[in-house]
């Protein structure tokens, strides 16, 4: 068979795929207009001739991790393997376990859930810091897996690395099967997601961007080259700093964005901005029952975790952003859920 | 016919594609060791079985720019391009007409190539930072853009970008036929040398790695987001700096590099010191008819520009790294040369 014969096969196998990708596409979701956004966006920017026709390598959509690929409550996962890490840290240097906000955590961890609140974020910048720097960035990555295969969520009792949302999880793919390269932009540590978002969502860690620490070359004993992780901020990739990041790491403006909170809108705002065809979408946590139900948009409680305000849902409504409800978009929320 | 059908006269396809390609592959290089042991390399980490095989998504390949992509003398192109912007600088702010180092780019200009003596690191640095900084990003890459259209080398009176190494595009192109990810990782700006690498290497912005300056997220009056570049380094991709960038904006170690200075040492040396299969190669310009010879490596004339010592030479001996020859390796160096 000739090599012109074999591709006209090939590309009628593939166009009678992607026919069928569309009517199968997102599963979890029930119809309505955050399904429909997603896969009219999907079907205006791939089709030849479209006049919201974009080409293959400008299809970049940016994705917020805590919220909105997976459960952020009780507290971000990399917050607690942080918090976990705090007892080795005093027993090293002891004269910590005096001080906050190391003392807090302490405390924290024997059971005294409103120590919480006594924490900011500059504490949890410096807990951060103290707990994951001054090792290799390998040390530091088989750590973060060893935690990551034993630590569970309090609430389902299974590995966080389960509690990523089915939706979601479909949509990466219903993107990357119409040629989108899937970045996450998150405000948590890059190279923390970087360990497992290969493994969870199919996300290589050349895209993820998310907040960095400097880096120091050096040599071992044996003359051989590694990387030590620094007690140094390099991005902070939170608010206007996720456009920031998007800039420095991938050096393009996305078409599509997915975030859940006031960290996400400026990413949202600058997707929405480049002109063309984009979709820009918020998850809406409101449903107490199958997950969390927090805000305070729309009168939900404000869990100080992933805070999605009024002025924000407002903002989505004015710019022609989409709010997924998880209460009436999603039909199933986990994998390890029957539908 | 079945799709198990179309799917094994695809692969059967391939295969008899990838054999050509083996065969046909770097044809502007000459039989040596340098030739060989990029065919062997590709060859051993892309074999299924082979102890040296590496899965698709790490093979990662990273290359520095000037002096092994394209031509780096007389002067670095985007220290031209930044030169050639000092007038308009002058004409906004009169005042830095007299001031070094403005004013010693204004002599040269003039055509006083003895001023270049007069400049250092710090003084080109302080001239990127006042000639590529105060403007939004697509302010930026639309100025070097139309500059890269009518510029030209002063030797081959022809755009710098056509100025690029045929045998390394070569590379390039084996390596990606072959399933690695090429990346650019520069000593020069990130922003400039995304704005040209899409066309000249067929390498997208997301995987160009290169000194970057901050950014800063504002409205324009139309309440349009948009991101404007800051007189502020953020990463200085050199020496050290480039292992820490590939950290940074790849997050793997490469399994392949290719540089031509001291300034690519630690690139290359993290990539060897990974473990497996590894091939880092240096480019030698000894080629005074054809291109240039400088070094000092093997008694070459120190120019200052991609300077490779004979300790650079002698680490690559020792390392086991392969240097290229450009006189000897090379068959044709650019494409518009008649081989």
């Amino acid at each position: 068979m000739k090599l012109r014969n074999t591709i006209a096969v090939l590309a009628i196998t593939l166009a009678s795929l992607t026919v069928a990708s569309a009517q199968e596409a997102l599963p979890s979701w029930n119809q309505g207009p955050a399904k429909q956004a997603i896969i009219d966006f999907v079907t205006k920017t791939t089709t030849a001739g479209s006049t919201d026709f974009v080409p293959p390598e400008e299809r970049i959509a940016t994705f917020d991790q805590d919220g909105t690929l997976w459960v952020e409550h009780p507290i971000y996962t990399q917050v607690m393997f942080c918090f976990e890490r705090v007892p080795d840290l005093v027993k090293a240097k002891p004269e910590l376990a005096k001080v906050a906000p190391f003392s807090t955590v302490l405390e924290l961890l024997h059971g005294d859930r409103a120590a919480m609140e006594k924490l900011n974020m500059d504490d949890l910048m410096k807990i951060l810091a103290a707990t994951s720097s001054g090792m290799s960035v390998e040390t530091f990555q088989s750590e973060a897996k060893n935690w990551l295969a034993g630590a569970k969520n309090p609430r389902w009792k299974k590995p966080y690395t389960e509690l990523t949302y089915q939706p979601m999880q479909e949509v990466l793919n219903y993107l990357r099967a119409n040629g989108f390269k899937t970045y996450i932009v998150t405000g948590g540590g890059q190279d923390f997601v970087r360990v497992y978002a290969g493994n969870i969502y199919g996300i290589p860690p050349e895209q993820v961007v998310g907040t960095a620490g400097e880096t120091k070359y050096g040599y071992d004993k044996n003359g051989r080259p590694f990387l030590t992780k620094e007690p140094k901020l390099l991005l902070n990739d939170n608010f206007a700093g996720k456009p920031e990041g998007i800039h420095l790491m991938i050096g393009r403006r996305p078409v599509a964005a997915f975030g859940n909170s006031t960290g996400d809108q400026q990413m949202l705002e600058y997707t929405k901005g480049g002109g063309g065809a984009r979709l820009a979408m918020l998850v809406l946590h409101d449903d107490a029952t199958r997950e969390f139900a927090y805000g305070p948009a729309q009168g939900l409680p404000d869990t100080k975790i992933g805070t999605f305000t009024q002025a924000l849902y407002d903002e989505a409504q004015k710019g022609g952003w989409t709010v997924i409800s998880m209460k009436n978009d999603w039909k199933q929320i986990f994998a390890f859920e029957t539908p």
